[in-house]
């Protein structure tokens, strides 16, 4: 007998027959002994109903007021959840995220699980109970309730597959796994077996979007073995765990990342503590920097480039400009148009060779690199937007032809 | 400085128009100085889309799942509300049941509250907030969410105001008070200022429908001043208390319940343990009696009528049917085109002759009585279903012209 969590997405249970759906895949799950945990999300377009609502009263709802009326939502379709598996003969109970036992810290709408008291739903599973937990929301230390915002859910179920040292954490969406790139893309695209944490983390943050990077994050520091899988095909997905036990493929996948913008603060006097001077007054406006290259400019100065989301350049250039003065620079320049095209992989570490076989494959499809960044297991290409596709097809093909 | 508790209906909160208007009311309180607790109920028809989302999944839905689908509702509005407030530029913070302390029995869909713990209340009251609470939902000793029934947010109102001995009840509604009859049905009926716990209760159970029975019990037992205004007009409403200060009218309403069927028992032996035999079968079968009669029939037999709701008369002439033998009565005979219509006042005791002037107006309208039966503040017959409207203006007419 095995313990599992299984998570369910908003489209997967937006209407009573995905409701039922669901209800089918947890009681065959419990029907072939096994202990099951439901972590599931508001439905479908719940929460945006319930953001609209709130607009109409205010711009600027207290956050505090917005939580209690985001997580309602899970509250409804955790209970249309439970009477369906109650339908099918079942006995499956409810539980909000106080009930079971999900504390976070203080931060209203992007909270994070500070700790999970499983004994509820530990003493429901031992009466036999499958149990159905509201994904996205929590309690803090004043007794009130935090929703976790973005991947919320999937936190959820990872935090309580950790307290429960569940065998098995199982994200059920409308995708059947992870791909060596986006399959509308790329129509060659793979699906992957088997993926590290790792690289799960790097593809997460390069815009894959299958999973939540502070799940996988946890399930990487408490080892849980996680799987992505389809509600809808239901056939075998990708597993993400700590060490994949196929021999190992160079790369895992190709990732492209649209929401990207170039800044270039050009003639910084080239003296100890101006990059920092720089980056600590974006730090301080919570400007998010990706990549950062550093060039040698004339004259003993030095140029700096940094990449940031689109929906922050506006402000950052603002900020850059209104601190010319005190950073001594000479110009700022910035262009949106353009695309991050990375390739992750954590057999790169031991292969040589592996970034000249990217740099080729972009090379034969005249595709230019504005700058490249490298890690471990990640190599990523800044290019001009209108070349995203292409140069995703060409290095996926160069890889994995 | 007064501690007010204002509770509000769906249709109070249905959109966000209503919302503000709700907001303006109660932030008006708060700036005359008082300390506020607000409960509110679902919005519209909310609890009616959740029932019907549930009937979509069975037709019998576990009670305890009901009751965590349909305390999302309140949640919804309560945090609307707190928005709202807060827009105005005024502090509020939403609890839910359990947050406000609101113990129930263990009884779902219809709980009762055992004890309310007002320490958050409190606190928040004492930190200048104006504080929302979800009425009609509480907590079990399961730490489960229960739900109080009809009328179960007036309930959530006066025993919030008992716990925190708050000096006022106020339950806005769409009425703008305890009238002396049905204002439809009677052009001149007057709206009361003042009305006693007692006359309320008589009131309420004779179908009036203003407050829900069990509120009223709670503010008799507690001393709570209950206030029933409307939200809508906002002019003074009518005052519910234990004493009544202006001087006391003969009787405080008449009122109509169509609502009845007459049952008659004929010829059971006149011997001891008939009527309890009788009357123990139907409480074993939860029907609810109302009037009693008890007559002497020929030949030592006697014959017993008495009402009950006419959805239970099918069901109670069927039991009657299948223990006639051991009933050891002659017939059972039914009717359901009668009405019920009463007059109730605190005067009555002190005053002689009000059942002879009612029996007087009744007489001269050519109105035939079925049946009487009185107490010390009511006096009900029972007479055709036709003739109920002209009973109510006659003896309205009789009382208050």
């Amino acid at each position: 007998m095995a313990l599992i969590v299984q998570k369910f997405g908003g489209t997967s249970v937006a209407n009573t027959e995905r409701i039922f759906n669901v209800a089918d895949i947890v009681t065959k799950t419990a029907q072939a002994g096994n202990q099951v945990v439901v972590v599931v999300s508001a439905q479908g377009d719940t929460t945006d109903d319930f953001i609209e609502k709130a607009a109409e009263i205010t711009d600027n709802p207290p956050a505090r007021e917005m939580d209690v009326l985001l997580s309602a939502g899970e509250q409804i379709s955790m209970a249309l959840l439970a009477m369906a598996i109650n339908k099918l003969g079942f006995h499956a109970t409810s539980l909000t995220g106080w009930q079971a036992g999900i504390k976070t810290d203080l931060n209203y709408g992007s909270s994070r699980i500070r700790t999970v008291r499983p004994e509820r739903i530990q003493s429901l599973l031992d009466r036999n109970r499958i149990v159905i937990v509201a994904g996205f929301q929590g309690i803090n230390s004043h007794d009130s309730i935090t929703t976790l915002g973005r991947g919320g859910s999937d936190t959820t179920a990872v935090a309580i597959a950790a307290a429960l040292h569940a065998d098995l954490c199982q994200i059920y969406t409308d995708v059947d796994g992870v791909y060596t790139a986006d399959p509308r893309v790329v129509p060659g695209a793979k699906k992957l077996d088997e993926i590290t944490y790792d690289e799960m983390l790097e593809l997460a943050t390069l815009g894959a979007q299958v999973l939540h990077n502070r799940s996988v994050e946890m399930a990487k520091k408490y080892n849980i073995d996680l799987e992505v899988v389809s509600s809808l095909t239901r056939n075998p997905g990708t597993k993400v765990k700590e060490v994949t036990s196929v021999e190992k493929m160079i790369i895992s996948g190709v990732a492209c990342d649209k929401d990207v913008a170039r800044i270039a603060v050009m003639g910084l006097p080239d003296e100890p503590g101006k990059a920092f001077r720089l980056f600590s007054l974006l730090a301080k406006n919570k400007i998010n920097i990706d990549i950062i290259l550093q060039s040698i400019g004339r004259n003993n100065t030095k140029d700096i480039s940094f990449t940031v989301s689109r929906g922050q350049l506006d402000e950052t250039v603002r900020l850059l400009e209104e601190n010319k003065d005190k950073l001594h620079c000479d110009s700022i320049t910035y262009e949106s148009k353009i695309a991050k095209v990375s390739i992750v992989g954590a057999g790169m570490a031991s292969n040589s060779g592996v970034a000249a076989k990217m740099f080729e494959a972009l090379s034969n499809a005249q595709i230019n690199i504005r700058m490249i960044s490298t890690s471990e297991i990640k190599i990523s290409v800044l290019i001009d937007e209108e070349d995203a596709q292409r140069a995703v097809r060409a290095v996926h093909d160069k890889f994995f032809d």
